[in-house]
C-alpha cells in the first residue's frame, strides 16, 4: 500500500493535517493505536486560541464549536483575597479564546476526514518507522505503508520521535514538582470565565466545558494517583482555594471523572528528521498552565499543510526546510509563556519566604499594570500568525 | 545635645531627608561616620528615575544635574548578535532617566545642607542608637543627641537597623551568584544610551559619567576581588561582551578605578520601629541591574519627610503609621524588577540547555512584543509616585 503522507496518530494534529492535506487532494493514511471511542472521549485541553479557531473555521470543521463553544473575552486571576479580570477585549482587542473541548474537536475532525472518504485507520497495533531519511513506510501487525513523508503526530510517549536515530535531535526539558489533578463535574460553572487562583493552598483553576459541565484542575503533589481523591476532598479543596474572594461560592455536582496531569516542558529540535515530521506533542511539551498545548499542535500543523501542499504543487522544499525553525519560533514563545503562568501561579514547596514575596509582587504588578496584563493576554489569546 | 530628628548617615537618603526637614523648619542634626570626602567620592549608582530628578529639582537641589546630567529616552537590550533600544520616548512618553553619578548628588545635597547651617558632622566613630521604643539618642564617642526621632539612613551594613531587637523586624533575603565588577574608565562612552548586553560570557553593561568617562560592569564569580583584574583583561573582556553586534567598537582608556559589588535582595519589614524610621539601604537592598537602589532611597525619605512635616504641623501621626506600608509597595515592585532585569540578563552557572533556551525566548519577546517592553520600560524610569 502506498500514499504520499503517512499521518501517525489521531489526535488534533494528525486529523487536522490529514483534513488540511485532503482538501488540497493529497492522498494520506491516518494510523492510530487506540480506538476511535478513545480517541473521542480523552478529556484534554479546553481552550482555543483565536489563531486556533479562525484556523479551524477556515478549514470547514468550526461549526460546532462556533454553535457550542463559549467565545471568552478574559480571564480572572484571584490572589490575596480579590479577583483580577484581564480583560482581553480592552487589552487585545478584536482576539478572544473559544472555549471548547479538545475531544469535541476530535469528534468534528474525525467526522470530517470520514466524511471526506479520508483512510483513518484506530486500534493499529505495533506500529513501527522505517526509512526516514530516505524511503520512509509504515509498518504495523499485518500492514505495511510506502510514502513519501511521515507526520508525526503521535504525542510526547509516541513511536515517531523515538525513531530517530539517538543523537539526531537535541531534547530541552524541565520538569515541576507538582501535578494537576483535573475534575470533569456535571455542575453548572460557578464563574462565567476561567479563574485562575493562586492560593497558599496552591493553585486551582475554575473551567468549564459547557453550561452544565464544570472543569477544574487543583496543583497537587506529583505522585498523586487519582484514586487518593474522594469527591468529598476535591469539593473541599476546591472550595478552600477558590472561596477567597466575598460572595464567591462553589456550586458542587457529581464528579464525572478524575484524571493527573504531570507538568512538564520539553522541546525536541528540529522538528524535522529526513522524511519524518513531527508535529504537536511529538514535538514539545508545556504545562496547561497557559493553555497551550492544541494549540501549538494546530499552529505546527497549519505550517505543515502548507509546507507540503506547496512542495506537491511546486516540488519546492523551500518550506519544508523551514518547517522546524518556523514552528520554534511560536513554540518557544509559548514554552516561555507556559513557564511564567506556572511559576506565577503555582505555589513551590522549595520557595523561600523572600521567593513567595517575589511571587505576591509580580502578581500584584499583573493585576496592575496595562502592560503586564497586556503580555499576559496577548500571549493567551495567542500571537496571530505569521504569513 | 536635643534635635527633633537625629540622622544616622550621610548619604543620599540622610542628606536628602535632612535637606527636606529643614526646608520646613525642623531641626535636624546628621551623624556620619565616614569623611565628607569619602562620601563626595564614593562611586555608585547613576540612573535618576523621572520622579527621583523630578524630586531632587522640586528641592531646590537639581540645578547642576540639570546642567551636567544627561536625560536618555531609551537603553538598549544587547543579545544574539542584536541591539534592541527600549525607546521610553514611545512606550512610556513624558518620562526618561536622568544619568548622573550618586556621587554627585552627594555633593550637591551635602553643599545645600551646609549653605542652610543644617548640622551635618562627619567623621562620627561609635555611634549608637538607645530608647528607639520610648525616648530615642544617639551617643557616640564623646556626645549624645536626644531626638524624637532616629531616622536609619545609614545603609545595609549600618548601626539603625541592627539596632532593632531581635525578632521584631522580619528580613527577606536573596543572593545571586555572581558579582559586578564596576570599572570608571577615562573614555569617552562609545555608545549614546546604556547599553544591557547579555552575552554567552555573561552580563556586561556599557554606562557613562560624562562626556569624557565611562562606567562599565561586567558580571564576575561572586569571591571576586577587584585586583584579579588587570586592566588589560578587563577591556579584552568588556570588548568580548560588547562587541557582538556589527560595526560596534568599544573606546578603551585609562582605568580610573575598579570595583566589585556583590548582587543581594534584602527587605526588611517594617521600616519603622518604635521612634527609629529606616530609609534607603538600611531597609532594603536589590541588585543593581534595574538601577534602582539610590531611586528606592529618594522614594522612602520623600515619604517620610512628609510624614514628618504632618507631624510637627498638626501632631498627626497617621503618615507616620502608615509610612513603612506607603514604601514597601513601591519596594516590592522594585524588588521583583531588579530579580527580573537580574533573571533575563545573566548567565547563571547551575541553568541546563532548557533554561538558557527559556532566558532567550524571554529576551526575544522583551525585544519583540511593545507590551512587554513596556512593562521594562515603566518600571526602568520609575512608576510616578502615589500623592
Amino acid at each position: 500500500m502506498r500514499t504520499r503522507v503517512g499521518i501517525v496518530g489521531a489526535g488534533p494534529a494528525g486529523l487536522l493535517l490529514a483534513h488540511l492535506l485532503a482538501a488540497e487532494g493529497i492522498d494520506v493514511v491516518v494510523l492510530e493505536r487506540r480506538s476511535r471511542a478513545h480517541c473521542e472521549s480523552r478529556i484534554r485541553a479546553g481552550v482555543l486560541e483565536q489563531a486556533t479557531a479562525d484556523t479551524l473555521t477556515a478549514a470547514g470543521v468550526g461549526d460546532r464549536m462556533r454553535a457550542e463553544g463559549h467565545v471568552h473575552h478574559g480571564i480572572e486571576l484571584r490572589f490575596g483575597g480579590e479577583g483580577h479580570r484581564i480583560a482581553f477585549d480592552e487589552l487585545v482587542p478584536g482576539r478572544a479564546i473559544t472555549v471548547y473541548g479538545q475531544q469535541e474537536v476530535v469528534k468534528d475532525l474525525i467526522a470530517a476526514n470520514l466524511a471526506n472518504g479520508v483512510d483513518l485507520r484506530f486500534e493499529v497495533e505495533g506500529i513501527t518507522l522505517g526509512g526516514i531519511d530516505g524511503e520512509p513506510h509504515l509498518q504495523w501487525a499485518g500492514g505495511r505503508l510506502d510514502c513519501d513523508f511521515i507526520a508525526g503526530c503521535d504525542g510526547f510517549h509516541g513511536v515517531s520521535r523515538a525513531s530517530v536515530p539517538a543523537g539526531r535531535l537535541t531534547a530541552y526539558e524541565k520538569t515541576y514538582p507538582f501535578a494537576w489533578l483535573g475534575v470533569l463535574a456535571a455542575v453548572a460553572p460557578s464563574a462565567p470565565e476561567l479563574v485562575y487562583s493562586a492560593s497558599d493552598r496552591g493553585f486551582s483553576l475554575h473551567s468549564m466545558r459547557s453550561d452544565t459541565v464544570s472543569r477544574f484542575y487543583l496543583q497537587v503533589p506529583p505522585e498523586t494517583r487519582p484514586e487518593d481523591w474522594s469527591a468529598a476532598a476535591i469539593w473541599d479543596e476546591l472550595k478552600a482555594r477558590h472561596e477567597t474572594v466575598p460572595g464567591f461560592t462553589l456550586a458542587t455536582g457529581p464528579v464525572m471523572s478524575v484524571d493527573v496531569a504531570a507538568m512538564r516542558s520539553f522541546v525536541a529540535e528540529p522538528m524535522r528528521f529526513g522524511r519524518l515530521l513531527l508535529a504537536g506533542d511529538a514535538a514539545h511539551i508545556v504545562p496547561p498552565t497557559g493553555a497551550k498545548g492544541l494549540n501549538l499542535a494546530v499552529a505546527d500543523v497549519r505550517v505543515l499543510a502548507r509546507a507540503l501542499g506547496e512542495y506537491y504543487r511546486s516540488g519546492r522544499e523551500d518550506l519544508l526546510d523551514a518547517y522546524s525553525a518556523t514552528c520554534l519560533e511560536r513554540v518557544w514563545r509559548a514554552q516561555h509563556f507556559s513557564w511564567w503562568m506556572t511559576t506565577l501561579l503555582h505555589r513551590f514547596a522549595d520557595a523561600d519566604a523572600y521567593d513567595r514575596r517575589l511571587q505576591r509582587a509580580h502578581l500584584d504588578y499583573v493585576a496592575r499594570s496595562r502592560a503586564q496584563a497586556t503580555a499576559l493576554a496577548e500571549n493567551y489569546v495567542g500571537p496571530p500568525y505569521e504569513g
